[in-house]
């Protein structure tokens, strides 16, 4: 049994790679859509939620052996504090992120996208450097795209696309040849980044995290119906999840009283 | 001594209004930049927020002689249940800037554009009608407007121009020649909002409601500078407002922990 939470909608997307890359796993997700978003807010009220977040999650269910934290913000921010307070495997989006764009990138120059909490704690550009010393990093907030995503300007907007065009010139004209989508909102206007980035290797973040999660999935367990928890309007989230997941949603999102735990 | 408070930013327009309008008057001012924004959450969200703020405010300054709420989500959907819960007089922006607009509006269309919460609670027409039961009303939903003030793209953004353009093409087309700004953070985005309906009569929520507070303003008290406090990103808020106040900001952001009240 996989946790995976996130700040807000973001991590569905990292859901859908994991129902596509283990069909067989058991997982429980946790969106925060009350306190969303996380990525303007301060290092230490981040913590307090991740904290938060992880109780909620272990006290829901028993069965979890590890933790997807499909929140580029909390991964850059708060995983250390979550490995040294929980004991059982943590996954962040950071570092299987780092590993995949190092690995990809031709002319040594990665840029990595994010919300600015994510970009300030300098986590992607640290783990970029550990993992290859020689690589350059260009980084970028891009703080209007989890507004827009959550909002609905999806899909080929104009306003999407104008912001794009705007929050990553300096990225294209960086020269990187590779770019890492640093938040897990992102891969929902791919398509918009793509265009404003053309020749260059995106790097899902959230995709790249599954990835590294899926050896800690029991190969025999049974398999149970996902559950979905969020601390704010239910319904929203429902609607949005089932355009993201298609057919495979066949769930309701539960409410919980996180500023509880 | 007024006490005011916002989910962010936004109430500031309305400090700006009061110190204008009062400039020997007290106040002080909390801006719950740890939850911002309120205008997507649910309806019992947004009371307890409300609540907590007033506690916060009753408790760090015991000479508070009205409050202002600065914040059109919580003034359309908890001001009625702050009004039970404390014994002072508590003031909104929807019964003000409404009675602004019927006496504004000559064809009787008056339009209303604020948060998705402040637009579903269905205040502001339920006020108009009751001060003029024969008034037609367009309401328009503009979630994005808080995120673009948020992130800076004021001053004429082409981003804003392009989301105000959609946003209030509606409100255009229904005739309407007057429009509330249902939200105190949309005057910051006046002259864009203006320059997509052109020749409509735009009411400054806050602003109207800063003269309803007035007359609860003593006449006679010592003037004690200003104290404004916010729950993240002291720093943040420093920078808005002494772009917002200019030479009228000399004062530092506190923090606080609104969880705690």
């Amino acid at each position: 049994m996989i946790a995976i939470f996130d700040s807000g909608l973001g991590g569905l997307t990292a859901v859908r790679e994991l129902r596509s890359l283990l069909p067989g796993a058991s997982y429980i997700y946790f969106g925060d859509t009350g306190r969303v978003p996380y990525g303007t807010r301060s290092r230490s009220t981040i913590i307090k939620y991740a904290l938060q977040d992880m109780r909620f999650l272990l006290e829901v269910e028993s069965r979890i052996s590890a933790v997807l934290v499909a929140c580029g913000t909390v991964s850059s921010t708060a995983l250390n504090v979550l490995q040294e307070n929980f004991d059982l495997p943590i996954f962040g989006v950071v570092e299987p992120a780092a590993a995949a764009a190092a690995a990809a990138t031709k002319n040594g120059h990665v840029a990595v996208i994010a919300t600015s909490a994510t970009i300030a704690s300098g986590a992607y550009e640290r783990e970029l450097k550990r993992i290859r010393p020689d690589i350059t990093v260009t980084t970028k907030a891009c703080p209007l795209f989890v507004p827009l995503v959550e909002n609905g300007f999806t899909g080929g907007d104009p306003v999407t696309k104008m912001v794009c065009e705007r929050y990553l010139e300096p990225v294209r004209e960086s020269g990187a040849d590779t770019c890492i989508l640093g938040c897990t909102h992102y891969p929902l206007i791919r398509d918009e980044i793509a265009e404003a980035l053309p020749g260059v290797t995106l790097i899902d973040s959230g995709a790249e995290a599954v990835k590294a999660v899926a050896p800690y999935c029991p190969a025999v367990e049974e398999k149970c119906p996902p559950r979905y928890f969020v601390s704010d309007d239910p319904e929203g989230f429902e609607r949005f999840a089932s355009l993201l997941l298609g057919d495979d949603w066949q769930s309701r999102a539960e409410l919980v009283d996180i500023e509880k735990y």
